[in-house]
């Protein structure tokens, strides 16, 4: 996907409110800026729960809300628990009322909003923290290994597991499981779980204190025989690159950070619990030619 | 209709293609001018026919069209016949390659079309021709008053019969027929015809040669009845206010000119033949206390 179709995809899902469609190109054509990557009708967590914000920016955090933030109740967000969410805390969404301004008011608050967003911009250029949008970039593996390193504040999320693969430094060719030993660092797994409750397992994923649960949910027998596997498993540590559903309903896997097994926690009852330890991983070269390894 | 309601309805309708939105909103916000009015899915008459435009700027006559003008055949054309048609004889529209042109690409091409519009804007600010878009005043009857005529290139169509009347003078209060007698000009109708085929008419109307044929269809007597009718009756000049219906949807009323009866061409086969005399008309101040008036 370049960004001719990126662009037309986002844009054209911006029919769910009035003037939406109007007031997120109009931001878009004034911003005028290729390296600056947007996201319409994207899923976030807030501190008080998740929302649907009308258009997100990710790389300077700035959400823009026509009229007012769609809060999600439980039912919705149980629908959305496979959807790539974006940790939106401590961001104020900046508002357009275009029930109550005219057309000129409405200019006149996409004006200021576009004026913010350049200086978001610059100040991020200005502080030397600026990486401009490439879309290429975002799902090549070989862009991050040239960048040594995938943090979390990256938003780094591939199409496939062999990517995310590669950028660890295993090239492989074949079945594909839930994950793959790193050919480089002890001990380590590269997990590509589902963090939400699904058919086989009752996950749970608290993106603030960076905790992950697995539990299986078929049987009894079967949560125990897991609990007691990872535990005897001297694999500790993991990479995550959870799966989740793009805006765009494109199926992605989502750097989380690098998480170690909590013994304490960790029990027959509640599952397996996993604490973040870093949100950042190395990346390293692969070899060219496929490994033909079943993970 | 505001124009914020005006613009929100006519961007919403720039789904039909690929990138139409985007091309069409970036266009729009890169004018950036209110003054400057657009209609999108516009029907046009073409020399070769008839055709849908993406984009169409009435003030300064001038046509985008995102790859290939969409051509209407017989079929399509028939469909269409009540709505509100622009004559865009000898005009070429201006063409946007958006299947080949990568995102910049089609940046480029819309700059060059914008620059271009706001090129024929000024042209027509210096030559003291340009009139900026009043939505309240296209449709406002004391607007035309105040001008003291109306012509066929100022594009005026209203919503209501009542309307058009005033504007010839007539504040009449009561049910309406197909016209009204002019209340100033000698043996003149102010006549809101349909000038298509419908149940009782087989009607047709030239723009470009400025004939309309109206023909009774419901039976011989009746088609020789009203043409005798119409050769007996002294009134043999309408000002015409055709009965259309506009890229929005709405009915609309829009002047085509003044006709006098043709009474060569006019006989019991082809119906009654008007010929157009005049591409514009005065108009009247009226009384404020309406009259009672069947028309």
């Amino acid at each position: 996907m370049d960004k001719k179709e990126y662009i037309k995809r986002q844009i054209s899902r911006t029919n769910r409110k009035d003037y939406e469609n109007y007031v997120t190109t109009r931001i878009i054509n004034f911003l005028n800026d290729l390296d600056i990557k947007f996201i319409t009708q994207q899923y976030i967590k807030r501190k008080e729960g998740y929302a649907l914000a009308d258009l997100y920016f990710p790389q300077i955090n700035y959400i823009v809300e026509i009229d007012e933030m769609h809060h999600l109740d439980n039912a919705e967000a149980d629908k959305i628990r496979d959807c790539d969410i974006e940790d939106a805390i401590g961001i104020t969404p900046e508002r357009i009322d275009v029930a109550t301004n005219d057309i000129e008011g409405i200019h006149k608050r996409i004006d200021e909003i576009v004026s913010e967003i350049k200086g978001l911009v610059q100040k991020q250029k200005d502080n030397g923290k600026w990486t401009p949008w490439r879309i290429e970039d975002e799902i090549s593996p070989d862009f991050w290994i040239q960048q040594g390193k995938i943090s979390i504040e990256d938003k780094v999320s591939f199409y496939k597991i062999v990517d995310a693969c590669k950028c660890m430094g295993l090239n492989y060719d074949g079945y594909q499981r839930a994950g793959a030993n790193h050919p480089y660092e002890a001990n380590t797994l590269i997990w590509f779980p589902k963090l939400y409750e699904n058919e086989e397992w009752d996950n749970s994923y608290d993106s603030i204190k960076g905790i992950i649960c697995t539990k299986n949910k078929k049987s009894d027998a079967e949560r125990i025989e897991h609990v007691q596997k990872c535990i005897e498993d001297p694999v500790k540590r993991r990479i995550v690159f959870a799966r989740v559903e793009d805006n765009l309903g494109d199926t992605k896997y989502r750097f989380r950070g690098v998480f170690e097994m909590d013994l304490n926690a960790t029990n027959n009852d509640k599952g397996v619990v996993w604490n973040r330890v870093a949100d950042w991983v190395n990346t390293y070269e692969y070899n060219n030619k496929p490994v033909e390894t079943v993970i």
